[in-house]
C-alpha cells in the first residue's frame, strides 16, 4: 500500500456520498484520518458507530481546522452558510472540494469564502443509489464512474493532481470541464430524467380509474424502473432543481415539444414515424452498452421477483 | 412430473416471448410437443437449432393442425391476418390465446375469426426484456410475474382453467379483468412509461450543445435506466400507441398537466412544491418493494460497471 495522500479528512455532511467515500478511503489506505460533521446528532453518533469517522464536531468550522482537505456534502442550498462558517479556520494549503450535482451554483455559493492560503476544486461524483443517510454508503460506489471537476484556471496544479490521485484511488476516472457546460451535460443525463420519473409516478399516485394498489402489484412491466429513480432524496432534488433552473427548464421544454410529437403521431397513426423514432432510440442503447457504462444483461440483471408476500393484495 | 396440460402447442410468432414460453413449458414437464410457425425462414430455421420447436411450418394454417392449444406472439398489428388464417383450420375444442400488451384491439380483431368449436382466451404476460427475437427467450421470464387473462362471460370453465395451470406451471401468478380496464391499467404502468422514455432518449439525441458521447459515456446518473426501456422493439411498441391510443393518450394529457406544474415550480422557485412532491413518490417506490415486485438492492442491484473498453471516448 502507497502512503496515504490526505492525512486529514473533514467530511463536511455525512449521507452517502460522504459516508461511501469514508469506506473507500479506509478501504485503500488513501488518508491518515478521517473527521467529520453533520447537523444531526443522531447522524454523527451513527458516523462514530458505524466507524466511518474518527471523530465528530458539532460544527463545521471546528471539524475543518487541522484538516487538509474538506468535502463539502450537503445539499446545494446548505452550501453557503457552510462555507461562510468554514473560510476563516481552514488551514493554510488546505484543499476545499465539494460534491454537488451542480457547480456553477456552487461555486457561486462557495467560491467568495474560500481565503487565499486554500484551493477550492469543485468537484461532482456521477454515482448514487436510490438510497440516503450514512448507513447508505459502501466502498465501491465509485468503482469505474465518472468524477468531474470543474476547476478554475487559477488553481495550483499540484493541489489539482493530489485530488485526483485520491478520487482515482477510490476507483473512479476522473475529467475536467467548463462549470457551465457540466450543468448542461446533467441535465440531460440526470436532472431532466429525474424530474421526468418523479412527474410519471405523481401521475399513476392520483388516478382515479387505476386504484394504487394495481400500479404498484403491476408497476413491473416499465413503471417501476421509473420509481426507483424518483425515490432519490427530495432535499438533494429540491436543491438541483432549483439551482440548475435554466439548463433544466430548456431541456423540459424540449422535452414537452418532443412528447407533443410523439402524442400527435399517435393520435394520427402516424405508425411509420413512431417506428423510425424507435428504432433510433435502439441504437442509444447499444451505445451505452458498448461505451461499459451499462450492463448488457437482461433487465438490468435484476433478481428474479420473490414470491408475493401473504395478505398482500 | 405431472401429466402434460396440453399435448400439441402451436407458437404463432416466434420471439422473445413464445420462445420464453417454449423453454418454461419444456423445463416444467407442461407439454408433450411444441410446433411453431415464424414469417421468416431464419427465424424458423434458429427456432429448431436451439430446440424451442418440434416441427417448424411456413404458413400459420398448417401449423395450428391439429394442436390443443395454439398461442398468437405476433405483433399486434398482425393479429387479423393470423386469425383470419388459422381459423378454419382450428381444431375443434382448442384453445386460442394470444400475448398481446393491449386487449380490447387484440379482441376485436381475433374474436369474429375463431369458430365456435374453439376457445378464445385473450392473455398478456406481463414479463419481458428489452431483448427480441427467438434467441433472447429464457425458462425463468415468467416466474413471480403476472400473467393477465380478459376471458368474456361466455368461455368455458374447463377451457381456462387448463390455461391457468399452464401459466401457472411457468410460474406466473394469474389474474383476470375486463379487457378496457386492463388497456387503462397496462397504459399507466408500461405504456406511457415506456413512450416518455423514448421521449428522453430523443431529446439527447438532437442536442447541439451536448454531444451525443457524452451523454453516452455520463449516462449513469439516471439516464441509462430510460434506455433500456427505450430499446424495447420498436414494432411491438408502435402497434401498442396504435391499438391502446385513447388510454395511453389519456395519461399522456395527464402527464404533460404534471409536468407544466413542476416546471412552473421550478421557474417560481418554489422548492416546498418539489420537495412535498418528491416525498409523496419515494412513498410509491416503497410500496413496490413491500409488494415483491422490484428488488430492494441499491441501484437494481446492477452488477459495477466495467472497466472503459480501450479505444473508446
Amino acid at each position: 500500500m502507497t502512503a496515504p495522500i490526505y492525512n486529514r479528512v473533514a467530511l463536511i455532511g455525512l449521507g452517502l456520498i460522504a459516508s461511501s467515500m469514508a469506506h473507500a478511503m479506509r478501504a485503500n489506505g488513501l488518508v491518515t484520518e478521517i473527521v467529520g460533521h453533520a447537523k444531526s446528532a443522531e447522524t454523527r453518533a451513527t458516523a462514530l458507530e458505524i466507524g466511518i469517522c474518527d471523530r465528530v464536531y458539532a460544527t463545521a468550522a471546528e471539524a475543518v481546522a487541522g484538516a487538509d482537505l474538506v468535502v463539502l456534502a450537503v445539499p446545494v442550498s446548505a452550501m453557503t452558510a457552510i462555507a461562510a462558517e468554514i473560510g476563516p479556520h481552514l488551514a493554510v494549503g488546505c484543499t476545499v472540494t465539494d460534491v454537488g450535482s451542480v457547480k456553477q451554483a456552487v461555486i457561486a455559493a462557495v467560491a467568495p469564502h474560500i481565503p487565499e492560503t486554500a484551493q477550492f476544486i469543485p468537484g461532482h461524483p456521477m454515482a448514487g443509489t436510490e438510497y440516503s443517510g450514512p448507513r447508505s454508503g459502501f466502498a465501491t460506489l465509485f468503482v469505474n464512474r465518472w468524477w468531474l471537476l470543474t476547476p478554475s484556471a487559477e488553481v495550483d496544479a499540484v493541489a489539482l493532481a493530489r485530488l485526483e490521485s485520491l478520487l482515482k484511488g477510490m476507483g473512479a476516472k476522473v475529467n475536467a470541464m467548463d462549470p457551465a457546460h457540466h450543468d448542461q451535460v446533467v441535465a440531460v443525463v440526470s436532472h431532466a430524467p429525474h424530474l421526468i420519473a418523479y412527474t410519471m409516478v405523481g401521475v399513476a399516485d392520483h388516478l382515479a380509474q387505476v386504484s394504487q394498489s394495481e400500479v404498484i402489484e403491476y408497476s413491473a412491466s416499465g413503471f417501476r424502473d421509473f420509481t426507483r429513480i424518483a425515490a432519490s432524496d427530495p432535499t438533494m432534488w429540491r436543491d438541483v432543481f432549483l439551482t440548475n433552473k435554466d439548463a433544466v427548464l430548456d431541456i423540459l421544454g424540449r422535452f414537452a415539444e418532443e412528447l407533443f410529437v410523439l402524442q400527435r403521431a399517435i393520435r394520427m397513426g402516424d405508425g411509420d414515424h413512431l417506428f423510425d423514432y424507435f428504432t433510433r432510440t435502439r441504437a442509444i442503447r447499444r451505445g451505452i452498452i458498448e461505451a461499459g457504462q451499462d450492463t448488457s444483461a437482461p433487465d438490468f440483471g435484476r433478481a428474479p421477483l420473490a414470491e408475493k408476500p401473504a395478505g398482500k393484495v
